[in-house]
Formats: structure tokens, sequence, C-alpha cells
């Protein structure tokens, strides 16, 4: 359900509401009854109908509310962030993992977080992705985001600009693009085209600028890919890599740090792109908006983020038991 | 013209025939007539039939060829580049720049070099923008490319990625914010809205990722920037600043580093982006595109960059005398 304050409430509503969302998957929202019907009659939307807990969820046929007894009406305000927010969010998320992992739903789906909200919480994870990864005890993941038009998975992400070169490794490297390879292919279907961006301008312009990051640590995991049988091109000048063309027959970029991959991605698909954590045990897609706190509770937040992170989900689920 | 074994000469042909061109400058070419003959003759486009040499240009009316006898056709290949073209592709450059300098034409427009090609002809400058730099004697420029939907203008261009933030200063920043301002009054006819990125993912979201780069080095240059009254946004998330919403209502972006803008700028607007020089004392626009020597002399290269780079030249020169 995301945080309280936020949008997450009213577009869960949306979502269990939806029928075409219904057609490939039982959606079920973690999060607090009394908020959710707070918020439905506050918005007009429909009020949730279904709710089951650790027991039932198993035998769930339509969409349903997983109630958790997480915060109360008076504890926050639609719109203003705070602790008792943040802590309700953390404790949706952790639980779903921890239905996830117990094999009784097929994957994950968040809604909009906000950093400052876990932080005066007392969470010390900085975001979903590293929630899930120390939940699940991975230590080798990596994030992906999706569209229609344009995929990219990162090779580092939260760290300044000046920690990345130090970040860089062949083996780091080569986890993303056989993380990115084994998602794509569950994906398409088929074997993905991947290619695989330098670091510096121009690819380092065989050693002009920059370390030769790109023969010495890039090409090396790319080689290796390769002999594995990947399809993979690279390292390509960053610049050139996003042209039209190139993108037309390329179903998802490695990127070295968050910009390089951001920077395109949220200009070319901004509304579309989906967030998903690979290398888990469990299947994890997100929506790539943020709270939208102007807007929460005014029954203005467009679902289609999370309509489509919840499609991704079910596409890379395994098959339900 | 360009260096001889690409793309330019043919382009070059196109240009001084376009009618449309000729309504708004007098485009004059820089290079070997006897060069420009036989491309002509080759590619089937019309032979030049104007020429000028240094006495008579600034009495030309029509578009015309400045002859330079740099190079013989028994010097070159069509489609491979060696020391003779990237020579006479520099002599055809410093001959423009001094010809611009006394005042003679009112602005320069570069066709493709190759930067092997230079090298080899022992030539120090990496690219164009040094070459003028150099030439002009001017330590204050930088790079802006410039296409109807996007323009970025470069803090810094082709350095390692890890040189970057040692080469951010508050004064470097606020040149760049102060060139690009100027230009975009005198292309758009009034006040331009400015934004300006910041170097880490989130712009370092308070200090969280990086160095405050954001809050020490980039900050205070916008805020000085904003007292002479320039209309400036920033530091902004770079991976945010490119959404479609923002672009609408910005005219130009400083960006930290090369891929920053360029990324976005090639995604978007790969064939409609103009190079152009800012801070230089005379106007210098270049092409967007390389020598493409794989289709060079065969009439397929499209001159629509090169037009659209000496419209913007036009646009940008003072009025003649």
């Amino acid at each position: 359900m995301g945080d309280p304050a936020g949008v997450g409430p009213e577009i869960c509503l949306d979502l269990l509401a939806d029928e075409a969302v219904s057609s490939y998957c039982v959606p079920i929202v973690f999060g607090d009854r009394a908020v959710l019907e707070s918020c439905a009659e506050k918005t007009g939307k429909p009020i949730p109908t279904s709710f089951c807990d650790e027991h039932e969820i198993k035998s769930v046929r339509v969409p349903s509310v997983f109630q958790i007894d997480s915060i109360g009406l008076n504890d926050f305000e639609p719109g203003v962030i705070n602790a008792a927010t943040g802590r309700a969010a953390y404790t949706y998320i952790t639980k779903a993992i921890d239905i996830a992992l117990a094999g009784s739903v097929g994957g994950v789906t968040t809604a909009p977080i906000n950093k400052e909200a876990l932080s005066r919480a007392g969470i010390s994870q900085p975001g979903h992705t590293e929630i899930f990864a120390e939940r699940c005890g991975s230590e080798r993941y990596c994030m992906m985001l999706t569209s229609e038009i344009i995929t990219c998975s990162l090779v580092t992400i939260h760290v300044g600009y000046d920690q990345v070169p130090g970040m860089l490794t062949k083996e780091r490297i080569l986890e993303v693009i056989e993380l990115t390879r084994d998602a794509m292919t569950r994906i398409r279907g088929r074997e993905p085209r991947l290619v695989v961006c330098g670091l510096n301008p121009h690819a380092g312009e065989h050693g002009l600028f920059g370390n030769r990051e790109e023969e010495e640590i890039i090409l090396p995991a790319i080689e290796a890919a390769r002999r594995s049988g990947a399809t993979v091109e690279g390292p390509l000048p960053p610049d050139t890599a996003f042209l039209k063309g190139r993108r037309a027959e390329t179903d998802a970029y490695v990127c070295m740090y968050h910009d390089q991959g951001l920077i395109p991605l949220k200009a070319l698909a901004f509304d579309e792109a989906i967030n998903t954590t690979l290398g888990l045990p469990i299947v994890r897609t997100s929506v790539d908006h943020g709270t939208a706190l102007d807007i929460a509770w005014q029954g203005k937040a467009n679902c289609q983020s999370l309509i489509e992170a919840v499609r991704l989900a079910a596409q890379m689920s395994p098959s339900p038991e």
C-alpha cells in the first residue's frame, strides 16, 4: 500500500477494482483496512470487500486486502509524512516479503514510500531495493527499470558520482549482465540482445579519456558473458548508445551508474517505466513514481504505473502452485 | 569543407545550391576547388561557379568557394583518411577563423573532420572546439548543442569520468550559465529559462550521495547568476530534469559533464542537434555528425544538419557591416 499519507492507498483501491488486472492475477493489497476505507470514502473509490490473513491467503481467489493493523487514522494526515507513516509502510513491505518467501504469493509490487519518513522511523535502508535485498539475504542483486521502449539495469545505484569508478569490477558487471539476461529472457521469451555502456565520454576513445575502465574492466566482463552464450555489445559510447535506431535493436542496457540509465529512461518513457529488483529469491516490481504528497487522497493520482508494475510481476512470476 | 575524404565536400555542394540558404545568408565554402569539382562530377551535384579570395570576399554576394590550395586529388582516396586530409581540413578551419576574426564573414560553420586524421597530421588539438578556442585566444568558452526540442551546454567536455568533480568550480559553472544565457537570448529573442543539473544522483539528496557539490559549488553559481537577473532553476536531479514536461518549459540545460547533456540530447534529437562554441569573439556552429567515411562521395549524405548549422550561425551573427 505504500506510505499511508501518499497516493499509495488510492491507487491500490483502483488496482483492486481493475477488471483487466483480475484477468491475469489475484491482486492482494498489504495494508491497513481502516486507512483504505477512509481513503475510499474521501476519494469516492470502491470500498474493498474481501479481506484475508496469513492462513487464508493461499485460498484467496478475488482481489483482497491483507489486513495489517499498523497505523491509526489519528496518527497521520494525508499529504503529511511522519515517523508513523514510514513505520507503517515498512511493516507492509516486510510482511509482504515474508509471505512471498513462504511461497504464498507469486511476487510483490511496491507502492510509493518516502525516504524521509522511513528515516524518521529509524529504518536504516535508504529504499525498497535495499530492504528487499537485506530481508531476502541477497548479496547478488541489481535494479532494472523496464518499459516497452527502453530497459536499463544499473551496476551502481545510490552512491555519489565520484564513488562509481571505484565500485566497478569485472565480477559486478558480469553479475548485472547475467541477471539482466535472465530477467529479459523471461520477459521476452527469447534470448535478449544486450548493450553495455562505457563509463567515459566516447567510451574512453581508446584510452584518450579516463583510466581505460572500458578496456580493463568492462570489456572483460562482456567477453565472459559472451563465452556463456549471451548476446552482448559494448562497451558503447554512452551518448550514442541510446539513439533511436540502436534502441530498436536492444532489449536491455547495462549502465554503469544511476543517471547514465535513468536520464534516457525517464526522458523517453517516464510514465511507463517499471522498477524491478533482479537476483532476489522472489519477484519484486515497483511503481516508478513517488508519494506525490501534494495530490494525495484527492482522487487525482493515476494508477497506470502500479497496474503496469503488477502486470510485469505476474509476467515474471513462477506459475502458482 | 571538412575532411576531403569524408562527406564534407558533397554536403557543401548541396549547401551552395540550396535556395533557402541564400535567402538568409551568403554561404562561402572554404576548401579546394579541385576536390569540390571532382566530388560534384562523381556525385552528380552542381559544380560551383563562383570563387573568391581574401581580397574579394567582402564583396561576394552569391554562394561561392573560397579557394584554398591544400591537397591534390592524388593525395587521398574518398573514404580513406590520412595525414594529408587531416592537414587540409585544419588549413580550411584556420583560414576561416582568420577571415572571421578580420570581420569579413559573419560566422563560421564547420563540416565534419576526423580526429585520427588530425592527429596523424600532427595537430595537437583533439577537435574543432579546441582549435577555435586556441586560435581565437579564448579562455572563457563552452560547447552548447542546440535543437528545437532540447539544448544543452557543457561545463566539462572531453575528460575522463573521474576528472569531472575536480574541474567543477563556482566560477566555471557561472561562466557557462552566463554564456548560455547570452546565446539563448540571441537565439530566442527573449530572456531564456535555464535549468542547471546536479552532479550526483537525485542532486545529492541533501548530502546523502556525493560530497555536497550541489550545495557548495553548483548552488552558489546559480545564486550569483540570479543576482544578475538570469532565470535559472537548479541544481535539479539529473534523471528528472529531462522529463517531457520540464523540457517544454526549459530553453537550455547547463550540464556538468559530457554524457549528462549528450545522452538525452542524442536520444531525443539526434538528427537535428547543432553544435556551437560560445564565448569566442566569432560565431561558430557545426554539424553534429562525423565524416561518415563508409558513404563518402556516393551522394547519399544528408545535408540537413549542415544547413541547420548555417541557419543557426546566421541567426547568431551580428548584422553584416
